[in-house]
């Protein structure tokens, strides 16, 4: 298993809250949120904090795709719409990278294409490798 | 109990992260969510996920404490400091409101009193009341 | 002159910043601004504020290009690099839009095409046509 | 004069935009601007790049208040009420700071005291001291 996967197996918030990482490659990465009854609000429809769990997740994945520890400092999320039932999917993807910081846009989706939200994630990369988990 | 606090016991996302309703008055809110390994990330570190989750709760709280109902549409959060443990306590304060849009900013702070995140929410306030929910 | 045109025609503070129109249809826009002395700040790059008004006019012409006002309520902007000089382009696209809320994306670029700024704009959608300016 | 005010009087956007230093201490700045025709939109209100550019102002004189350079690499403005005519106040605050990033809110306000806008900036802080422009 290569190293970033390796490492965000040691991401406990997003595995409490079901997120599944799909694929990751350096600036770009896709995770899934199959929705419960856990990802819901009094409104019954998913809670802002788990889409934004699912987008953070891919945005986290993006920014330390390429082995060295980035941290997020900024984000900003608009939300389009309300989903109740079936599976989130995000997409991560890279706008610029300099030594020191990264920009990323997250796209969130359901089931049908359509856009639940737009998230814009910025970065403080540090000059540290991703540590190496402990084999298990 | 009163009709807001009786809404959010139905916020199970937030209650999934162990987040604890604290105090709700119209236009403010508090809330508290005690750091335990699943709010963590592969850094060992409170997850973005679940600071965010923290604040969007305390969002919503106040957000919605008018009666009606008000649904999230954007969202910024600047984060300043890595928490490892403790409790992280959110605070939301109502910045202006009209008849369709509220803005609010949420600080979330650790048991030393230090600012972990700076959080601005801005709500779409609809006409309905919040629901009811059955009595159990 | 088609509505939307003529009503731009009355955006004095984007004519007092050397701002030019070069495309608008519905939900997509255009504009440029060519870099001089009076868009610089101390460092001598342009200044954040030029970049913005530049980004902020892209929005509000595709945002109004429904021939309905639309306004602006939140914005972010990410800026990637500093410009010294040449024009900057932006190029304004609607990622969604209902009856009250529509969501932009604005890139702001330089003569080399890098990105200078990623700039998001939400608006609230009103009911009432773009005003007709007096015929001149 | 002090170097900070040396440095921003080659602010050449705010001048041409008309704004004001008043005040700047360690990590806090005031300024002003006069409204006039030149910063109207189409709708006859303070368009908002110029409304930015104030804010932006300020941001930029309270990160760059402890003698070393601080470039803005992301912002969040909110809008909250249109400003016809009177002058429009900003006060930035710095919320947090590091060596390397500064978080800063600015609050913009009408001669009302009403809040116009509510500005978020982050800085990312160089090493170098601001430079010193040649006598003249």
């Amino acid at each position: 298993m290569d190293p970033i996967r390796t490492f965000f197996r040691g991401d406990r918030y997003a595995a409490h809250s079901g997120i599944e990482l799909l694929e990751v490659k350096p600036g770009y990465a896709r995770a899934r949120m199959p929705l419960s009854a856990m990802h819901l609000n009094g409104l019954d429809i998913a809670h802002g904090g788990a889409i934004f769990t699912l987008a953070d997740f891919a945005f986290a994945l993006a920014s330390n795709s390429h082995g060295t520890i980035a941290v997020a400092i900024n984000t900003n999320m608009t939300i389009m719409k309300a989903t109740k039932a079936g599976t989130l999917w995000a997409e991560a993807r890279e706008v610029s990278k300099n030594p020191r910081l990264g920009n990323y846009t997250v796209e969130v989706r359901d089931d049908a294409g359509d856009l639940v939200a737009l998230f814009q994630g910025l970065a403080y990369r540090k000059s540290e490798p991703l540590p190496v988990p402990p084999a298990t």
